[in-house]
């Protein structure tokens, strides 16, 4: 499956041969330096002065339709953790990428150099006039809880944190179907957690919001099980008030210990803690109830190997990677639920909408075929793209959080329109050479 | 020519049809969801480590060596004055498209809603990481001076207050070439200012720069002539010390009293005030030195019409309108500054860089044959942009601030290149069908 590749050292070398993964490009024609008249001076006076009227009409007159701001404090860039503004651009430019190909969104890096939360809030307030959405990205825990939170809550445009909501959604999806096809349901399932960072602590809450009850949620993190008798129960409730709600709210057996202690039994575990294989053990995973379900999404590694798991017991197992069966991919979620809420111009993405999209993702699967081995669909199952965008724009419109009002059909055909287009033009342009494949890439094929 | 063409009420419709004038693109090819291992995880985790340990590589590595971020609050948007970050955002994107369009730039629009100085210095810092280079707009002055002064002097990117040092820039370009039509030499010649805003005061520093003798210019604002004895003095002195500068420095003769008293006898006339037909007279100009030179540059109308200027003897005359001859824009300049600037990653734009990108606007002039009418090169004599991005880099090289070396040759080929490649690519969209040409754009011509 390709392991010979060196992704690593290719993504170095490609990335000084392309000199950057995004561009800006025109939209309007430019068949004389006369168009200007209209783009520019003397004409644009009168859209600014529209606007100046009516600020909701830079929705309708400019880019802002469709522009979402990555913003990162670059404290916590994938596996690698504080590596800084300058770093995380690479990541935040395949961000940009992802946005663009999968959700035909124009969505702009912003790594900046400031982490303080009170003054990250205020940044994403200042530049709010430009955008009609906020990603945020690679931002350490606990601050990224308070800065969505927050964000959400202040601001009438959707914000969205995808190693929160993106990893919850899809975490969701995954989960409807494994669920299914052991014939649980969510509400009875004994579900433990290994870790208690962003992703974790986000899933936790969406799976409540879904209908799962906290009292069947086991959460390890790396000092044990949380439950109101920890040591630390005065710092978290004080530092970590998300982390402190959890113990105070989970675990209604009132188990202590570690991680073997809280799978014990469970029907269901979701790591997502640290690239480790052998951190969650096989003999573990034999303790589990009958037929378990496995989560182990840590990447670039995940906890345990997937025939590990299996050999163990598992009946359905997921993991972060793109080179085994069943990956839990945000890029399944996050361009074509912005894709949705930017045309129905929600103020918000709730959790109503998240779920929404988690559900049409797993329904989708189903159609195609469910199986122990695909759970979710797979980055090119394109068709889904849309659907997506659909169900989360609907949702929108039904708890009032739109704009905008688009049926099911509607947002459809607009996001595969829209979607589409990224792709015919990247087409057209490779086919014309402008985008030329290097020879390192013809190479790997 | 094309008077009946109501631009406003084109540009109006035609965003409303375009939904903006800008978007972002993909720059590398996606032949498959595999690639993504490339462009996203696993491999771009060595791109950000790498970057991690040299920030600097940031500039290789990323689209950060190509991307300025146009940066306003919304004060002085054209002649509408402060009219808000989202109504600013339709000027920003159409600037953005002529970054793009002659300078291959790719130009990010931040509109902001923050007013206050020093959090607007903030502001840019914290960006900073993921761009090259910083481009103000349309902000009220005087707060504009101390913005470009303070991050020209703190940030280690170039930073460019277009309507400041471009508008210099392409003024002494036309003035380089009208004093030559008119037999002068800048440090001789008297030169009358009218107005005193960020146009004025920028070209007031720059043709000190360059070499004329500030005891020569007279400046006028709404209050009169500037010079010490002033009424206002003290103000000034406190809350404009880039006006009290020019009052303390310049007007060697000491003359007082209002525009007329300003202009009387003197070999040029710059006027950079407001919209007013009139506002300049026949009998003033009447009164200057023999074959006078004025430029009367306010937007969209000048404070005198060219025939009346040219009945009452001036020689020379520039305006800053596209539909009469000698128009003074911008955009001749900002585009290609920054092309050049951002090829030997220069870490300013010197008042030198500028000089030498409106001396070589001059020479390219000359070169394809100086009038009275044909001053400054026209928007369309493509062959101008590379050509002052090399002038500009070559003088970035020599003053040592370039960190990279690149040869006149080098740099002219390499912007021929980049520049060429937007057109080339809006070609094939066009003609691709995927940029359309509107019907009411059709029916125009």
């Amino acid at each position: 499956m390709g392991e010979e590749v060196d992704y690593g050292k290719l993504a170095v070398s490609l990335a000084r041969y392309y000199r950057g993964k995004i561009s800006t490009f025109v939209r309007v024609p430019v068949r004389s330096a006369k168009d200007f008249a209209i783009w520019y001076t003397p004409g644009v006076a009168q859209v600014s002065k529209a606007i100046s009227r009516d600020p909701n009409l830079s929705f309708e007159l400019t880019w802002r339709w469709n522009t979402v701001a990555i913003i990162t404090d670059g404290t916590r860039v994938l596996g690698l953790g504080n590596i800084g503004p300058e770093a995380a651009m690479a990541v935040m430019e395949g961000k940009a990428l992802l946005f663009k190909y999968l959700g035909g969104v124009d969505a702009i890096p912003l790594p900046i150099a400031v982490k303080d939360v009170d003054k990250i809030v205020e940044f994403v307030k200042w530049v709010k006039p430009g955008f009609a959405g906020i990603n945020l990205e690679d931002i350490e825990s606990p601050k990224c809880f308070f800065l969505l939170d927050k964000l959400r809550e202040e601001l009438d445009i959707p914000v969205w944190h995808d190693d929160q909501q993106g990893t919850a959604g899809v975490t969701l999806a995954a989960l409807i179907n494994a669920l299914k096809l052991t014939g649980r349901k969510l509400r009875g399932s004994k579900i433990a957690f290994v870790g208690a960072g962003a992703a974790n602590i986000a899933i936790v809450r969406l799976l409540i919001s879904a209908g799962a009850d906290p009292g069947n949620f086991v959460v390890v993190d790396s000092k044990g099980i949380l439950h109101p008798g920890r040591r630390d129960i005065e710092y978290l409730e004080k530092n970590n008030p998300w982390k402190y709600w959890i113990a105070m709210n989970t675990n209604r057996e009132g188990r202590i210990g570690g991680i073997p202690e809280a799978v014990e039994g469970c029907d269901v575990l979701i790591s997502a803690s640290k690239p480790q294989p052998g951190l969650i053990r096989k003999e573990w995973v034999k303790k589990m109830a009958e037929d378990p379900i496995v989560f182990a999404l840590a990447n670039p590694d995940p906890e345990i190997w997937p025939w590990d798991a299996k050999e163990a017991g598992a009946k359905v197992v997921a993991t972060g990677r793109s080179d085994f069966p069943n990956q839990v991919n945000n890029s399944l979620i996050f361009p074509s639920v912005f894709r949705g809420a930017l045309d129905v111009r929600s103020k918000k993405i709730t959790d109503g909408m998240v779920i929404e999209a988690a559900k049409e993702l797993a329904r989708y699967t189903e159609e195609k075929g469910l199986r122990e081995d695909y759970i979710v669909p797979k980055m090119t199952d394109w068709e889904v793209y849309p659907r997506v965008a659909a169900a989360t724009a609907s949702k929108a419109c039904s708890e009032g959080v739109a704009r905008l009002k688009l049926s099911w059909e509607e947002e459809y055909n607009n996001a595969w329109k829209i979607i589409s287009q990224t792709r015919e033009i990247l087409e057209i342009l490779t086919r014309s050479n402008v985008i030329i494949v290097s020879p390192e890439l013809e190479k790997i094929g």
